[in-house]
């Protein structure tokens, strides 16, 4: 167990997720996230655990950092349906209930629509049994971005 | 000059903007911000400088980054209208330009309506004279957060 791991990112993480390693930016500032990829249907469920520095002044996750999560987990759905890159378009997010320290928050989406490359999806995010935020999400996806050789199937992308 | 500063961080603020040091959770992960204050009219813009801690894999500013921004600095205006905290209902956010490694993002917020410590605002995030977001919150006001004695005062808040 190394010092510069916090008490929390070195506790349990449920089975079947496996860490994302951001190396740079945005992602790594504020993860670590996980994610966990079902084999048989190929639909994958990003995580993270709701740590001090993602927390507001009551305490609790910050309105911020389940937006950002929600804009990754919801986009990366695109990402794994297509081999595509993405902007997001508009986010629109309802806060249903909040996270609180420790928590192991879970977030996907559904692919409602595509056309002409812009994808609409729905999406949600929860802890456990309870929904902390419920929304959609238009993405415009970008055919520039190119992905290193072999990246998708390293991430066990069909 | 500290090493302990980024070169941004060492860059030129723009005139009659302060930092706003938050001492720990997410407002001190994703910061610094900044704002600025009209002594006549008593609105408030809040600020902030895109770093490597932001960007995207584009290098760009991270839509998750805009949106943890555009929430506070809509929210905030609450704060100083009335004392009062709040939390986040919903979230609207339309993107329609990025913001690039160096930039100074600015965003406020109009209040429309407030009903039952429910307040709608219209906001808009801008660097320049580009707006990158536009977009309308949602915010459930609570008053059971109390401040420090002299915390407002010593804001400027009227």
């Amino acid at each position: 167990m190394s010092d510069d791991l916090t008490e929390v990112q070195t506790a349990i993480v449920p089975d079947g997720f496996v860490i994302n390693l951001w190396n740079r930016g945005f992602g790594r500032t504020v993860g670590p996230f996980y994610s966990r990829r079902d084999t048989v249907t190929g639909d994958e469920v990003m995580a993270f655990r709701v740590e001090e520095h993602h927390a507001n002044g009551m305490n609790n996750c910050h309105g911020g950092m389940l937006m950002s999560f929600a804009d990754m987990a919801w986009g990366r759905v695109i990402s794994n349906k297509r081999e595509i890159g993405w902007v997001t378009v508009r986010l629109t997010t309802d806060f249903l209930s909040g996270a609180h320290m420790g928590d192991w928050v879970e977030g996907t989406s559904d692919v409602i629509t595509e056309q002409d490359d812009v994808f609409t999806v729905r999406g949600r995010i929860w802890c456990g049994d309870r929904t902390l935020i419920t929304g959609t999400g238009i993405y415009k996806g970008i055919r520039s971005i190119s992905r290193k050789a072999g990246e998708r199937e390293a991430r066990g992308v069909a």
